[in-house]
Order: structure tokens, then C-alpha cells, then sequence
């Protein structure tokens, strides 16, 4: 039972997986991936019971079919250390991998024990641009939520609401700010909404990275979705989070007391110089009037802040406070030179987003004033 | 009480107090840098009352004399976001900050509490290459013991051992291995050998890596040792560790049963993947046997790794263990294609040097065999 294949192309393959692998677990099978041969393809599989990933390639010499499971970390370890261009894996009770003089024997663990990744290809499915998701998921991610241990699971998450009309929103929220990133899909198909978790979609955003598939297939079947990159054979198979997510089109403000627009860069600029005499408190005052803002931060052990720059005002002048950071977080994700920011209210949220692009946007909530 | 200067020259001159400055401390000057404008020029001085660190710019419209201290860390971080191309400094109570639009005010602490980094500069002087010295300290530090809170500080340290006839020797040693780096001097003049601690070395590397001076001037009175790096207008004061470091020369061996010569890339790529399964042991055997080493090193929940290599082999055969990364954080600054280790016996240290190089060598001991 052993096959041939290149060094570098499994290294590449079984890095893939570092994601999906569950890193702490007491159940030691989740720490392995499971190599399954069958007529001259490798298939590798990973889960952590949420995130599964599955990627297939083509082995040389391959003279029996056979299935094992060995540790991630270590395989992975061997793989980038090994200076032969060629392998040889053999399963004979340890798993033997043979390079140049190299020869190593690791334990394995019961292929039949590892968790199914079986997936019913016949839902419903889309199409998604490789580059285009790629974009939005940048926009929001930040956004969710990063403690996953928390109780609100529905906001350690990304949402993909897929709306009538073929358009797809990305939303996140930590419940003090909201991203939201929308495209018309090429597809009329409609997927139901479902939320997908942060580790989940740091696994997608791994698997994106690194393919060359354009046009991905996404299909849902029940509680799974099943992201298909054909020109890259590997699939990722998520369990979708059985949570609601907040109504977000509710949160969005309609109406405005006063929209500044200003240079994105140049705020941004002001923003980050904020953030160093704000302290945990995270607290810039922002003075609006008559076209200039003052920004002014303090705090007692660092010392104080003062900048001022000319806008484009419409509306009242007003005095807000904002979280120097989540405003910068925001604007550092603004492609456009100029980007608007449109109060609603200084207790209320404020939106910001570029000028003229009405794909994307920021939400956040102004601080209370002290 | 101000002064003007060019942003980037005084975040540059801030960045380099960064080490020198303490981090942890009860007394919160030491937190700070010193800043002293004396006609024309800006003094910043910074000292963990082991390393003190100055340095001097030339100002402009300095309008009167005086003296301050303020935080290190908030200092640099607004000099590394102001975006205009110079500032004004100004004491006023407070330290004010003004580029651009952005005026920061900033705590000050009394400058008659900072330490004072006098140093009677009459002391006995020698001069050393840059390029040369850099070069020995990256050879011996990674041997030092990495522990500060140990009862052995005089490891925790690199020893500079000046010898007759010229000879400059550095040595670091954490009493598991040693490594040491010989140059002869340009001068003539002898110091005193002197220990430097760790953290000393470090901030010596920085300024070390940053510098411009060819011939850095280095002088020795009493307990204190002063580094002169004359075209960059910084200095270091070092107070010397005040304890006794082990007789090195008596550790090294002189007689061997056994000699090998292999290739450097080989053999620190094979102890690479005996690394992989020495496990937390970090045991490897080799069974040296007619020009021949077979490496072995296996943990039970990791696997084993075995490999075998040629080599020119003088001496008798004979099977010896040693730490994979002991063995490969040696090699790894072995500059020569080949390299030879040389074998006193099963129990007693181990030498690794280049090949017809004896300015650097490492000393290992043996694992003792399991």
C-alpha cells in the first residue's frame, strides 16, 4: 500500500488544511487529516466538525487503495523539511514517508473513526466571482465579533443574505459597529440567507487565497454549504450556525442631521494620531461647525490631542464622540479618496461610506459624551 | 523654550532608545527619555541604570536652553504618525507638539530624577571594526543563557575577553554549549575583559545595526564601559556585570577519538527533521560507523526519523547523542561549505567549527545516551 508524488505539491495541499484542523481538541482524530488513495488520486480530507475541507490529487504508482489518518502538524512539519523532490508514502501499521535518505514512521489513527464529510451535491447552487467575494468578505469581516466563546454566536459570524433581484449581502457586527458589502450575482438562483462562523470563513478566506478558480459553486443542502473550487479540486464543506442574526436593514439610519464629506486618508491620518491619547476609554471628541472639525482626545496619563481640517458640510453643527478606532478600522477598508460620513443624531448611528459607491458601508455608534 | 526639528531625524534618534528605555519598572522615569536642548543641539538620553543610551541632533530656532523627560513609548508613537515634514517642540509645563494641524500635550517628569549617564571618558581606549564585531556578537549570543531572572547572571551574558598580544575574544555560554569568536585587533591597547549582560548586547545590536561609524571607539573606566560611535553622534554606557565568568579556555577540549568532516547545508537540514521527532528530549542519536552516520530520533506520540549520510570520518566509530537544535543553531552560523566536529569522548563536549576557519567555534555536550 504506497504511492509516489511530488514533495512540494502534497506540502502545499496539506497546508491547506491547517485551518480546518482543530488545534485544541480532546478528541486527538480531529487533529489529523485523513489520506484516503483511491486509482491514483490522493484525497485529503480535515474537519473540526464545523469546517470541513476536502482537496484531491493525482499520486503516482499508487498500487492498492487505502485509507489512514496521521497528526496535521507534524505531517506537515516533515513535509516542509524534507529536501528530496519526491516522495514515497507507504501505510505498513505506522505511516513510512521515504525521501532521498530520509525515512520517517509516524503513528496513525483509524481512518473509520474520523468524522464523514459527506455532503448532497444536489441543492441548490450559485455562482460566485473568485475576486469579487474576495473583496467583500474583506470589507466586513473585521466587523464580527472575535470572542467565540461568547453567547452570541450569531455575531461571532459572517451573514450571507441572499435577497431577491440576485444580490448578495455580507454583513457582520460586534453590536457597536456593522459592515455591510453588496453585489448583483451573474446567477438569478437564490440561496436561503445562513450564517457562516469567523473560523469558518478564516478557512474560506485561506482556501480563496491561494486558488486559481474563478467562478466558485456554492451549494446548500439543509444545514450545510458546500463552497466547490473545480479548477483547484478541493471543496470546503461548512455546517452553517443555527442562530439569527440581527434584522441589520432595521439598524441602518434613513434619515440625517448633518453629512460631512472629507479626505479619506487624511482622516484616517488624524484618526490613528487620536487613537494614541484616547486611552481605553477610546473616546474622540469631534467638533463640527460651519465646514471644520475639531478632534480632541485626552486622557491623564498620556497627555491630550488637538487637530483641526477644513470638510465639506451639510446640515447642523454638532459636538459627537466616536471610538477613534473603529473609525479608522472602517476608513483603512474606503477604497475612494474622499468617503462621507452622514450623522443621524449624536446618540444615534452614523454611517460611513466612500463617495459615490454605494457597494459598501460602516456602520458605528457614536460614543455617549462624558 | 522651543525648538524645530525634521520629523523622521528625531523618530529615527527616538526609535533607537527603544531597548535602552525599561519596560517594566515600579520608578516611571525610567520610562522615560530624557530630552535636553544645549545651543543648537537636542541631548536624548535613555537608561535602564544598566545601558545607558545618548545621542545628539542638531535643532533649529532653539530660543533658550532647558531640559525634560517624557514617556518613550507615546513619544515615538506620535512621531511615527505626524505626517508633516517637521515639528515644534515647546515646554510649557507641558510638552507641546505642534506639526500640521496636530498640537499633542504630553506629561513631562522632572529631569533632576533621571539618572545621570556621566562617564569620565579618560578611561584606557581601543578601537573596533563595525562590520567585524557585528559579525563576532550574531556568531556567540544565541548561546547565552536566555534567562535574566537566573541566579546565573553571568551567563545571561557575553563575556568580552580582551587577550595579550592583541586578541579580542567573545564568549557566551548557557552551560549546556559555548560558543566563541577570536579576532585579532587593529590596536595594541588591552581592556580588562568585561561581562555585558544580555540585554546590554541586545541594545548593542540595535545601535550596532543602525550605525555609520567604521572605527567605533570603545573606552573602559572602573565598572563602566563606553561604546563611541562618533559619525553617528550616539553612545552606549554599559555598566559591566559585576560577577565571574567561567574559565572557558580550560572547557575546551584538546585531545579527540574521532573526527568528521561533512557538508554544513546537509547536516543542518537532516538535523532539522531529527528535530521533528526528538520531541521535548531533544535527543538524537548518530552511530558513526567507517564513513558512515545513521541519525536516529523517535518520540512515541510523534514518530521516528532515521537517515544515513556520507562522510570523511578520522577516528574510531562510535555511537553518540546529541539536541538536534543545539547541534543546528551551530551549524546554522557556520559560514563554510564544509565543517568538522570533532569528538573527545561519548560524555565529554563535542567541538563544531568550519573547516581551515579557526576564528569561530562551538562547543556541545553529548546527551548522555538513554
Amino acid at each position: 500500500m504506497s504511492f509516489e508524488i511530488d514533495t512540494r505539491v502534497l506540502k502545499n495541499a496539506v497546508q491547506l488544511t491547517t485551518n480546518a484542523v482543530s488545534k485544541k481538541t480532546a478528541n486527538p482524530i480531529l487533529k489529523g487529516i485523513k489520506l484516503a488513495v483511491e486509482d491514483d488520486e490522493l484525497h485529503i480530507y480535515a474537519t473540526d466538525l464545523q469546517t470541513g475541507f476536502h482537496k484531491w490529487l493525482k499520486v503516482k504508482d499508487s498500487d492498492e487503495n487505502f485509507s489512514t489518518v496521521v497528526e496535521q502538524t507534524i505531517f506537515l512539519e516533515i513535509l516542509s523539511n524534507l529536501t528530496s523532490d519526491t516522495i514515497t508514502i507507504t501505510l505498513d501499521g505506522v505511516l513510512k514517508i521515504s525521501g532521498g535518505n530520509s525515512v520517517f514512521r509516524l503513528p496513525t489513527m483509524d481512518p473509520d473513526e474520523f468524522p464523514s464529510l459527506a455532503f448532497d451535491v444536489t441543492g441548490n447552487s450559485i455562482s460566485l466571482d473568485r475576486t469579487i467575494i474576495t473583496n467583500m468578505i474583506d470589507k466586513v469581516i473585521f466587523c464580527a465579533l472575535k470572542d467565540s466563546s461568547s453567547l452570541s454566536r450569531n455575531l461571532n459570524a459572517v451573514y450571507w443574505d441572499f435577497r431577491q433581484g440576485g444580490f448578495l449581502n455580507l454583513v457582520a457586527t460586534d453590536s457597536y459597529r456593522l459592515a455591510l458589502s453588496e453585489s448583483k450575482l451573474e446567477d438569478d438562483n437564490v440561496l436561503s440567507p445562513f450564517l457562516l462562523s469567523l473560523k469558518s470563513m478564516d478557512e474560506l478566506k485561506t482556501i480563496l487565497s491561494a486558488a486559481k478558480t474563478e467562478k466558485i459553486k456554492v451549494v446548500q443542502s439543509g444545514s450545510q454549504v458546500l463552497f466547490d473550487f473545480e479548477e483547484d479540486n478541493n471543496q470546503l464543506i461548512f455546517n452553517v450556525i443555527d442562530a439569527e442574526f440581527p434584522n441589520y436593514l432595521g439598524i441602518i439610519p434613513q434619515s440625517f442631521i448633518t453629512k460631512i464629506k472629507a479626505k479619506t486618508s487624511e482622516f484616517l491620518a488624524i484618526m490613528k494620531r487620536m487613537s494614541i491619547t484616547a486611552g481605553s476609554e477610546e473616546y474622540t471628541l469631534l467638533n463640527i461647525e460651519d465646514g471644520r472639525i475639531q478632534f480632541y482626545a485626552s486622557s491623564p496619563d498620556v497627555g491630550e490631542a488637538k487637530e483641526e481640517i477644513d470638510v465639506e458640510q451639510e446640515g447642523r453643527n454638532l459636538e459627537i464622540a466616536y471610538s477613534p478606532r473603529y473609525f479608522r478600522e472602517a476608513l483603512e477598508r474606503i477604497e475612494t479618496v474622499e468617503f462621507e460620513f452622514d450623522i443621524s443624531d449624536e446618540e444615534k448611528p452614523t454611517i460611513l461610506k466612500p463617495v459615490e459607491d454605494n457597494s459598501y458601508m460602516f456602520i458605528i455608534m457614536p460614543k455617549r459624551k462624558s
